[in-house]
């Protein structure tokens, strides 16, 4: 099948799989549950859970088993956009071209939500673990995920970026909010895929680091486009991280060195990729969309 | 051992135990971490751990292996009243006598402190659960905490909550209220004490009855003390209830029925944990002393 199909199948089945997930069972939470659905059904690429699909699928081929882990680290990531588009926060009227959650729905509800969608994320997956036989996979992934989206992890690296507005940083500090912001939840996925999809102990720790280094090259990526994208394609404003002085590379390496680390960054993945041979093809098709997406 | 000093016994060792999570491990992290000792370290009851404690001891004698989970629970409801007491929802400044955490670390960082307590709840259950063996018992409880603190518990009230504000509602809604935003994360200790101290299946769904009758009353005395209560004892404001038009059993039923209600149910859960005689003297002490409390 051709890569754009697989993606495709890919993320029907995950929107299917949430869809399931989230509906109204109690008329007292329906708001709750609609908010929650209005950004986790807001049109988002599907990148992190479509990497958890596509990692399991190198190392085994029942392919449903990783769909509750795929969703539950959905529900985390657009928990973490709710939560950072806030006033409070990133101050963000718009998210994928929709209206942002707090301008429908009213801060306290958003606020809300996201708690509904990161504890959600937590219950789902408890909720397939307890069932399998043998569990340890499965619990040791959710552990994997609740790390990467935690204090040493994605939350950690939104604090720092948080402090960081309006303040010259270091090289070493930029590196820190891009490996845990980003890059902690998009290894998580390529982790937890092949640990559900049984893979070897070496090949865990691989998916791992390809992890790490896509989720760079994918943070680096999204600040060259904040500045040289179309706002249209993006669907939300351009030029936000200058206005808000955030430090990103673009700022402080500028922008053709910014596009070669990217390019470098993705040859490693490649590299590392690639020696799961037939297996890793559309892994690596993803990994070099990636390099030259416009959204 | 008379059983206020047996709570001393369970709060020291919570407290010792929620102290060796919470540290700064990382300087990167380091106002986020501050942020969640903060509410973490404010000084509460300590109920819920310590319902935990107290259940498990009816059931099994190996007290620590339940301070992971009685530590996640009181994590989650740090978080709740972290993010409860924002401007956005109950913009509360004191909190236990001292300030609440925006109003010291601003809302961008009590907003991540909050998700950090409970992302960091689920992370320190599940690296515990993933070391036992047999596992079950553990995952099972992780299970139960999520679904109590969830969108079909804990958060499904606070919303609920949050929608009625100055309004009228109806006795089934408060109800609804009530035994979710309050009595959920009452009822979970006592089950996952019950679950991990290896009680039986009867036991289990006993514990928890009796869980969702004390949660019911303590939130119930919680309302008459907004109207009753010292400020200096309670360390918040009185009233803040009535100025938000909070509708509470009190402002449906009136003072006496809702004291009369806080005895009736009190009686009802005592008349359950009677059953198991010496070994549930301790919460049968602590069920008594909740109808009478002044904070």
């Amino acid at each position: 099948m051709d890569w754009r199909n697989q993606l495709n199948v890919y993320i029907d089945s995950i929107n299917v799989a949430l869809g399931r997930y989230i509906q109204v069972r109690d008329t007292k939470n329906k708001t709750l549950v609609e908010a929650m659905n209005y950004s986790l059904m807001a049109g988002g690429k599907r990148l992190r859970p479509v990497l958890a699909l596509a990692s399991y699928e190198i190392f085994n081929d029942v392919l449903e088993e990783i769909l509750p882990y795929a969703c539950g680290i959905e529900m985390i990531h657009t928990y973490s956009l709710v939560h950072d588009d806030l006033p409070a926060m990133d101050n963000d009227d718009y998210r994928r071209g929709k209206l942002t959650n707090h301008k429908v729905f009213g801060e306290g509800i958003a606020i809300l939500a996201g708690d509904g969608l990161l504890n959600y994320a937590f219950e789902i997956m408890l909720q397939d673990a307890v069932k399998r036989d043998p569990i340890k996979p499965y619990v040791e992934s959710i552990k994997v995920i609740a790390q990467a989206a935690g204090i040493n992890g994605m939350i950690g690296g939104q604090v720092v970026d948080l402090e960081s507005e309006n303040q010259k940083i270091d090289a070493k500090t930029l590196d820190y909010i891009h490996l845990n912001k980003t890059a902690a939840l998009i290894a998580a996925p390529l982790k937890v895929g092949a640990i559900i999809g049984k893979a070897k102990e070496e090949d865990i720790k691989n998916m791992e680091e390809i992890g790490n280094i896509l989720g760079l090259a994918f943070q680096i990526r999204d600040d060259i486009l904040d500045i040289e994208g179309e706002q249209e394609k993006l669907g939300k404003n351009i030029g936000s991280d200058e206005s808000k002085n955030k430090s990103t590379y673009p700022a402080i390496y500028g922008l053709e060195y910014s596009k070669k680390k990217v390019r470098e960054l993705t040859s490693e993945a490649n590299r590392k990729i690639s020696q799961y041979a037939d297996k890793s093809k559309f892994l690596f098709e993803l990994s070099n969309y990636l390099v030259h997406r416009e959204s």
